[in-house]
């Protein structure tokens, strides 16, 4: 029998020209996750997986701070989270308010509609957020609405958006109304306290904050959804996407028991087991704390130091897991980023139409910020983005 | 900065008791393609990655032997092809007939149902399959039908229907009939000619032949089943399963463009990447005909050998890529199981409602059967199992 076993091999295909991933998300992942990701093929209904899942579920809700709230863990994109929510908590003719901050408002304001949803937004300009009086007025003037979507961390402009005092007006002046957080890039780095707050919906995806590889939609709802999913009136029309098909596949593997509808993602599920853990070793309040600690001193270096402007408007509207920032004046974005590559750092360009051209964003979130001291990944990324800017203007002088 | 890498303990991880997964999928998967299950986080845009998705796109194409078939390869489990294929070709009223050989062909009947499809099945008892006569009658006395589904190889019952004989009947009787095979259990192992056959859609999953990790859903669809996707009158009732949103992704990562609507699951294309170039070191003709000789054997030792009974009911009707057994009189099922498990190999259990109790699967496919000499899997399994039977029926005579 041929050894299959070469860690010299996979070593070397690991650390050969392995530049940092320094984009809002796949993050870097820890060692021990990429370990989990390649475990050798285990049955999805063997007792160690069984158990493996069961734990990642219940661990999700130690995540964003619920009780009873219920996990789904799915093969899929984070863009499925946006189907499972309008899949089974819309009917047609609902209508559903949008906060929208930019490209994910509009993304998720299409899926609603394509479930039947009457969607209506409340816009904002490029890097601002609508405040909470103006969604306020919006509540009080159009609503009541089904529910009401917020994009936590808007990734395509760095926005935070304050999910804590609009689901209190929210949920002050309409409690059945369902508040949706889509918090793709949020969930274990921005402060979420689902209980709390009275989220009903939380929709995130593995490869952020979460410090898995991408290939999971993760979804957590609220008793109060779940009772509005069982009473739905109309079918639901998603087969894949239908909570009335995972939801017995989700308490079966949390009562470790074997189950079957789709064959789960092994592999990164293992993954992202192993990563929930690592961040569970820390209190929830210590990751939202590091997360703002290591966002502070970014932020300065971008803003103090370097003298750029965020996409953001005002700081306090800046999200703690990644940065937005415009070129300044002088420097031809892909020499930028390519200089950023040939130090060993990859940020991303802009996403948000508008002005996708004149921006690049940086992640900072999972590992890089929870190991930083260990890791260095921050310290390495600002260095370069230096080196970067003093060699295109140094350059520009010159001329 | 800390080391990540330690490769010492991911080889200890990977090789401590690991037990063979012989299941009908996950299947064992080759050291390379776990090494790129592992691969340190990579943007879903670096030029590295659109390669690397680009060749996939391609190679799909040469594995199920078609020059211009569409390749999607979405995250999800092999269930999404089923939503992807209802719900981008079916509209409301239009009429399926789907080829039932058990557990697949009643779920996919569910979800074209959902996706608003009038459905009728064809069945027939457990273990047989719909005969091409019966199928033709069909045909000319309740046609036209907008699609045909057959589940190729039923995982649940091991038999293997005759897509080039149904698919020609099909085209006969009524060519713009879209000829849909469910080939979950079959692409890369079963002899599959997509345009030599007029196939219109293929779906599978990445976890059976095509020997990588679970977590993605791959379909191919014809230039005919593009056409009526395209000319479409209703609107398209799914966000993630459509092909209106993924289908200018396919095309911009076959350019080796970037482009974006929900992060792939990078990892696990670039397993499916280095597991599809293994694959294709040989001719698809190859694969079939080695699949077909160990098969064989396999069904050789199983039914010669041990005297046992194939839940199919012909040889001729059985698939190539796995085998299911009735339990011998005398065994206690979790007994053999277990046997097998502390052997160190994991075999499953019956799938199919109506005899779930009374029968085993073993899977055959992928690198256990293209690397047979040189792993030994398939001979360890049937050690196994003669051991396993052996030691039952032995102590049941001794009382």
């Amino acid at each position: 029998m041929r050894n299959l076993f070469t860690p010299f091999h996979r070593s070397l295909t690991r650390m050969s020209s392995h530049k940092l991933c320094m984009i809002p998300g796949p993050i870097e992942f820890h060692s021990t996750v990429l370990d989990a990701m390649s475990t050798p093929a285990t049955s999805h209904v063997a007792p160690t997986f069984i158990n493996v899942f069961g734990e990642t579920i219940e661990m999700m809700r130690r995540i964003v701070l619920t009780k009873d709230g219920q996990p789904f863990i799915v093969s899929g994109s984070g863009t499925l989270g946006w189907d499972m929510t309008a899949a089974n908590l819309i009917e047609a003719g609902d209508r559903v308010l949008v906060i929208n901050t930019g490209y994910f408002g509009d993304s998720f304001g299409e899926c609603l509609e394509t479930y039947g949803a009457v969607v209506q937004h409340v816009r904002c300009e490029v890097g601002g957020r609508p405040t909470v009086e103006h969604v306020t007025s919006v509540l009080k003037q159009d609503g009541p609405f089904k529910a009401v979507t917020i994009t936590h961390v808007d990734t395509s402009t760095g926005v935070l958006n304050d999910i804590q005092a609009l689901a209190g007006v929210i949920k002050t002046t309409h409690p059945d109304t369902l508040v949706v957080v889509d918090g793709v890039c949020s969930v274990a780095s921005e402060e979420l306290r689902f209980d709390e707050w009275k989220v009903d919906v939380v929709l995130t995806a593995s490869q952020k904050a979460l410090g898995a590889p991408p290939g999971l939609s993760i979804l957590v709802a609220s008793q109060h959804a779940m009772n509005i999913f069982q009473t739905r009136q109309s079918p639901i029309s998603s087969y894949y996407a239908s909570w009335k098909r995972w939801l017995p596949i989700m308490q079966a593997y949390e009562s470790r028991k074997p189950s079957y509808f789709g064959t789960p993602a092994v592999q990164n599920i293992m993954a992202l087991h192993v990563s929930l853990g690592r961040i569970l070793q820390h209190s929830m309040d210590d990751v939202f704390k590091r997360h703002r600690e290591v966002n502070a001193r970014i932020k300065a270096h971008l803003t103090d130091k370097l003298g750029l402007r965020l996409v953001p408007l005002s700081l306090e509207m800046a999200s703690n897991s990644l940065s937005a920032v415009y070129y300044p004046e002088g420097v031809v974005p892909s020499t930028l980023l390519s200089s950023m590559g040939e130090q060993g750092v990859v940020i991303a360009g802009g996403l948000h139409r508008a002005i996708a051209t004149k921006y690049f964003r940086i992640g900072h979130m999972g590992i890089t910020v929870m190991d930083d001291e260990a890791l260095g990944y921050v310290a390495k990324t600002l260095a370069a983005l230096d080196t970067a800017l003093d060699n295109q203007l140094g350059v520009r002088e010159k001329l």
